[in-house]
């Protein structure tokens, strides 16, 4: 994969007429109409382009393409903000200072100004919390099977989850593992029926339901899981080589002054306004009916009508 | 172009578990989505699979799609609705009962008993409402640059309207007329910039602002408008041999009951759900901030999920 992208020079405040904080479907399908209305834009990544579907092996629910990979669907969507005229700056965003008609955006390659800032952070996946993650993480560990998935070429990996990811992930593993363990605290799953169809289907994923980790051990790399179940409440050991965490996310949004639920995601109205003015969310940092590409790009292109509308009305003002 | 679609079988009462009224980009995704979570599921269109879409020349901001025509890209949604398992059928859908956990759906074609209702009818151009329009539909007054722009070829047409359709459409017609009237009641364009700056550009685009159409005058054919300047109150003749008119749109509500605007958008939460409990609505029939494809696609998926939901809670009442 080839993303290309500049690192925003040192020292120097550049002036935008938007900033647009992440680039994920929500960020670039917003670089992509703010380009088009006219507005100077900037798209901030700190890690990788495209966010979340960027570590999503198969998309088929995205209507337009039948089956596509995550990293190929967010290539297209970058090189079409780009042609429109939006730029894509490598930065990571700490702060953002409201100085009313103009937003200071703090990241740690220099300070920006901006008219308005879209804040498309997306949310990042949550970890199990137990003994022994943390140390394992990066050796044994994993948290996007497209990215690490190849590591465990023929052996045995566990997924941790019930949801659309924790049974898609499993399904892409079995074309390179040898075995997956699906555990589940639930004794069923919640992804969509399609895919739960393919799952139950698959001969090389075993399920786990009504179990929880309790551990993850391992010296230099992980070794085996220590699971517990809940109903019977009796503990058991599982010999893998891998464990791939789909139990959810939490989204992007501690930098962020504007008013949020105590989960962290940012409260806007319908057409993505927060609590500041000049400051809009898109995507999965807001608080939210459903968490898909479908309604990412919705919400990116409305705000950016709304931020090209509050530009234009700053614009108004000052002449 | 080939649409395929079976007609829907007289004096039969079919069961679905949703019925999705409309084909555009709200309705194919809802249906994708539905029967993916195992719904069954029909779309009802009375007209053209793909809605206004469909009378789209170019479509430059769907992402995925640098430049697509609105029916290829309808064709790709319709092809996955149905690869997912969705049935699309030709009926015009007269009226809908509820009758609490079972919703009744009048149509031309026979009745069919539905657990849950997706209303996703869009909306229809408007007309100018003047002397002689009318009557001269399809004898040179038109509403669909993409389907009737051919017929002018080589000849002057005229273009009522600013927003982004008058300003794409203008600007697809001169790649077959010798000349186009853009003819717009204000003095600029509401267009995006981008499709603006392509039309100052095109030589064969006239610019006829802060003008009305008063009159469309013709025997068996357009041969010219009567205009009204609005800022002198001076009338004006224009000869040619069309009209494409693309002053906004209606929603196409009138059938259904459930609480709407004034203006007959209909009214919905953020999971699109209607007044009225297993009815939800999505697309540009709804109340909404913008109208897009791309805002489509989220509502046509949100809607699809929270009726699954609403159809699995229903089936959790019965057992």
């Amino acid at each position: 994969m080839r993303f290309r992208r500049s690192v925003l020079g040192n020292s120097e405040q550049k002036v935008y007429d938007l900033v647009i904080v992440g680039s994920g479907c929500a960020g670039l399908t917003a670089a992509l109409y703010a380009a088009r209305a006219g507005l100077k834009t900037v798209v901030l990544e700190k890690e990788v382009i495209g966010g979340q579907i960027s570590l999503t092996a198969t998309v088929e629910n995205y209507p337009g393409f039948k089956e596509i990979s995550g990293p190929e669907l967010m290539r297209l969507f970058q090189e079409q903000a780009e042609a429109a005229g939006a730029e894509i700056q490598t930065a990571e965003v700490s702060a953002i200072e409201d100085l009313g008609d103009r937003k200071l955006v703090k990241t740690s390659s220099g300070d920006l100004e901006a008219r308005a800032v879209i804040i498309a952070t997306g949310s990042s996946p949550r970890q199990l919390g137990v003994k022994g993650e943390k140390e394992l993480i990066g050796k044994g560990v994993a948290f996007c099977a497209l990215c690490d998935g190849p590591i465990f070429t023929g052996k045995d990996v566990a997924v941790v989850g019930g949801g659309n990811s924790a049974t898609k992930e499993a399904i892409y593993l079995t074309k390179m593992v040898n075995k997956v363990y699906l555990i589940h605290r639930r004794d069923k799953l919640r992804a969509e029926k399609s895919w739960q169809e393919k799952a139950f289907r698959n001969e090389k994923i075993e399920f786990i339901f009504d179990t929880v980790v309790e551990e993850v051990v391992g010296r230099d790399r992980l070794e085996k899981l220590v699971l517990k179940n809940l109903k019977t409440g009796k503990l058991s050991e599982l010999r893998v080589d891998g464990v791939f965490i789909y139990i959810g996310l939490k989204p992007n949004t501690d930098f962020v002054n504007v008013k949020k639920n105590p989960n962290g995601t940012i409260l806007t109205d319908e057409c993505m306004r927060t609590s500041v003015p000049g400051i809009f969310a898109a995507g999965d940092c807001r608080d939210k009916c459903m968490r898909q590409i479908v309604t990412c790009v919705g919400e990116g292109a409305t705000a950016a009508i709304q931020a090209y509308e509050y530009v234009e009305e700053l614009r108004g003002k000052k002449t």
